[in-house]
Parts: C-alpha cells; sequence; structure tokens
C-alpha cells in the first residue's frame, strides 16, 4: 500500500502515560495510512512479580509457561492495547485493536526448542506470516491496526512474541516505510551525547560501530531487524531519528 | 442484518476449558451471521485477589477505581477475549475481537453516580450506544466480532461494563435474536428440576414466578434485560432454551 507507515513504540512510550499520549496526539495527526504495533514486557513483568512469579529472561527473550502467557496476554492484548486504542480515539483517530488471533492477522509457528533452550509458548514470526489482504482491508476502511505482539497458532494456542519483530514482518510484508519510536532521538556515536545523532547508517557503519563496542545491547537486535526489513521489502527504515541505509 | 444471532455467554462457559472449547465448536458451526457477548468477571475477582484488593461489589455491580479498571481490561479485553478467538478460529471461525473502543464499537457515557453511589469507571450502554454501521461491515466481510463488556467515553477513558446490557443492547440495535447461553438448561419453574424447564416465557408469568419468589438473584436483570431486548427491537429473545414472549 503507497505511503504506508509501520511505527513501533517501545514500553517506556506505551506505559508512560505522559509519553503515550504526546505520542497518540502526533501519530493522530498523520495524514498517511498507518499501523502501530506495541508490546507490553514492563507491565507484564509488573504483574508477574504481584504474582509472585520470577520473569525468566534469555537473552532478552521471555520464557513462556501456561502462566506467563496468561499474563502477557493481558498485559499487551489488553491493558497496552485497549489503553493505546481509547487514547487514539481522543485524538479523532479510527483506531482498531488486534492481536494475531483477530481476523488471523498473524499466525505463526511455535518456535521449536534452540540451542537446548525451550521459550515455551513462543512464536516465529516472519513477512510470510502476516495476512496483507486483511490489513490492507481494515485500511481501505479507514481503520488505524493497532497491533500487539501476540499471535495465534491457527490451533487455538496463543504465542507471545517480539514487537520488533512484529513490527519488521509487518513493514516487510505490506512493503511500509518502519519507523521504530524509542527512547532516544536515533541511533548515536555516544549514548550519552545526544548531539552524536547518526543521521543516515550503513549496514557496514553498524558493523563497526558494534565492533568498536558503541552500539550494544537491544539496539543490536533493533538494527539487525531493521536492516533484514530494508533488504526484504520494506520501503524505508527508521531507528528514532536515524535513516537505515543498505 | 436479517438471521443476525448475538450470543453472549456467562464466565462459567468463557472461563471454563472445556466447556469454552465445546461451546466454540458448536458456535463456529453455525452457519448464521453471529455476534458473541462475553465479560471476564471470575478472571478479574481472581486477579484482584492475588493482587491484594478485595473485589466491591454492589447489587452484583463492580465498583471499579483505577486499578479495578486496570484488571478488568486485562481480564475482558486480555484474556478472555483472545482466547475465546483463538478458541473459534481453530474450529474455523473467522472471528475478531474488539472491546467497544476499537472501531468505537461502543462508546458510552460514564455513570452518573447513582442513590450515592459512585461506580466510578464504569459505562452506561444502551443500544443508542451501538456503533450499527462499523458491526455490519465486519458481519459484511465475513467476519465475526467477539465483543467482550468493556466500552470507552471518546475522549480516552475505558469503561467496565456488564455483558448482559452490551448483549441486549447490540441485540436491540441490530434488531439481532438475542441467545444467553448459561449455567442452566434455560428459565425452571423449580431451579432444582431441570425437567421443569419452561418453554416460553410471557413478561406476566415472569412477573407472577418472580412474585412466588420463584425467580430470584441474577436470573432477574437477565430476564429484564430480555424483554427489554425483545420489546425495543430484537427479533427474539432465549434465555438458554426458554424463548421469552411479550
Amino acid at each position: 500500500m503507497k505511503g504506508l507507515i509501520v511505527s513501533k513504540i517501545g514500553g517506556n512510550i506505551a506505559e508512560s502515560p505522559e509519553k503515550l499520549e504526546a505520542f497518540c496526539k502526533e501519530f493522530a495527526a498523520s495524514p498517511s495510512p498507518k499501523i502501530l504495533i506495541h508490546g507490553g514486557g514492563v507491565l507484564a513483568s509488573d504483574i508477574q512479580k504481584k504474582f509472585g512469579i520470577a520473569p525468566n529472561m534469555i537473552d532478552g527473550r521471555r520464557v513462556t509457561d501456561a502462566e506467563t502467557l496468561r499474563i502477557t496476554v493481558m498485559a499487551y492484548a489488553g491493558w497496552c492495547n485497549k489503553n493505546i486504542v481509547a487514547t487514539l480515539r481522543k485524538y479523532g483517530c479510527n483506531a482498531i485493536g488486534l492481536a494475531g488471533c483477530d481476523a488471523s492477522v498473524i499466525q505463526a509457528p511455535k518456535r521449536a526448542p534452540l540451542n537446548g533452550i525451550d521459550y515455551g509458548f513462543v512464536g516465529d514470526v516472519t513477512p510470510a506470516c502476516v495476512n496483507t489482504g486483511v490489513l490492507e482491508s481494515l485500511l481501505s476502511a479507514g481503520l488505524v491496526p493497532v497491533l500487539c505482539s501476540m499471535v495465534h497458532d491457527g490451533n487455538g494456542q496463543l504465542l507471545n512474541t517480539n514487537a520488533d519483530t512484529v513490527a519488521s514482518s509487518v513493514a516487510t510484508a505490506m512493503g511500509a516505510s518502519l519507523n521504530c519510536v524509542f527512547e532516544f532521538a536515533g541511533v548515536l556515536q555516544d549514548q550519552n551525547d545526544p548531539s552524536s545523532l547518526i543521521a543516515e547508517l550503513s549496514y557496514d557503519d553498524f558493523k563497526a560501530l558494534q565492533a568498536a563496542g558503541k552500539i550494544s545491547g537491544g539496539m543490536i537486535p533493533k538494527l539487525e531487524n531493521g536492516f533484514k526489513s530494508l533488504s526484504h521489502g520494506a520501503a524505508s527504515v527508521n531507528i528514532g531519528k536515524t535513516t537505515l541505509k543498505i
């Protein structure tokens, strides 16, 4: 779809009332056809603690047993999704909140145990899992899909997944521009200096910065996902104000 | 819409894996255009207890403060809604889960304090609150809306409500047949005798049975809602296997 923008917001926006309000106001005002993607990991970890369950994360991925799945569904598809949709409506955005099971917008296989680790009820999402026809119908009807990172296997099982992967898969499948909105202005040369923003980043530059230890942690999978989207069909990719170039 | 059926399931079905599975299989097999309505009060009360909050119910209505609202949204729109949708998809039903904020399918005002009681974040739903155009578009696209009893005020505020009221309002607004599926076979002359099922119940008979103490508790608002739907535009109303007659 021409001019389609897929925006992904991180937990620091989705789960902060003030930041969410500001983001929704700006997002609603954009005249382009658009899709919003979010997770809800901060709230899920908070509920786990209240339930007396220690979150079990391996390399930033949540090991999801049956009780953790219930909690992530409640956090992502429940509070986070409906709070975002209600806030968007306040600003006149005709939002419709969806999990992957809804109209089967994302159906994905359960992840097989990886390197001896069983991640439990976790789905492996690729661009081929995205039901582009349903998204196009909703967009054509003037609706703005708000998708949380919860998918299903088509056989009654909900599966937890990662919002960055959902966003890059949806942008790739739809040939859209991917716009990751997060806590920093963009990719920085020096994480302590906001003025060191990199306006355009090539894959080779990314790898050089990573080797020099200047890019680390959660930024690495975010950039890997972004470059993958760009080379597989996304129209453009922005990580904050940094534009990725192949 | 001709032949439209609005089914409402109670917590005893929505929150029991075996009963939900059986219900979804049967519901999916029905060829009529259809809408499913549910709540999630049992799960909400369970989470409240885990959070150390005592559920505050007045005449069967949940007093909903900000924290209780978050919990009800997580229960109704999160786990209950998505678990039902994923289960329906297993049986080939093209379900789409919605709260009232989604595509603004139900926008309602916040309830004003009543007889000195402030129910908090609770919405008052009437047939006029139902966005029949959106429901018709989804049904025409071959989708089966699965609506939880969570609405919004159009100004960013989610509001808790009652699934029986949502079901009767949707059936009335859509001119549909209302089908309340619950733990009993239908309205019974004697609650301890399943063979005392009343096949057809008039409003006068209902009032006579109520006066005689044979109908009590939660059945009274259910029947009041049902008769109201029938007199205001629903095509027919069934409470289990009991058909209401004006």
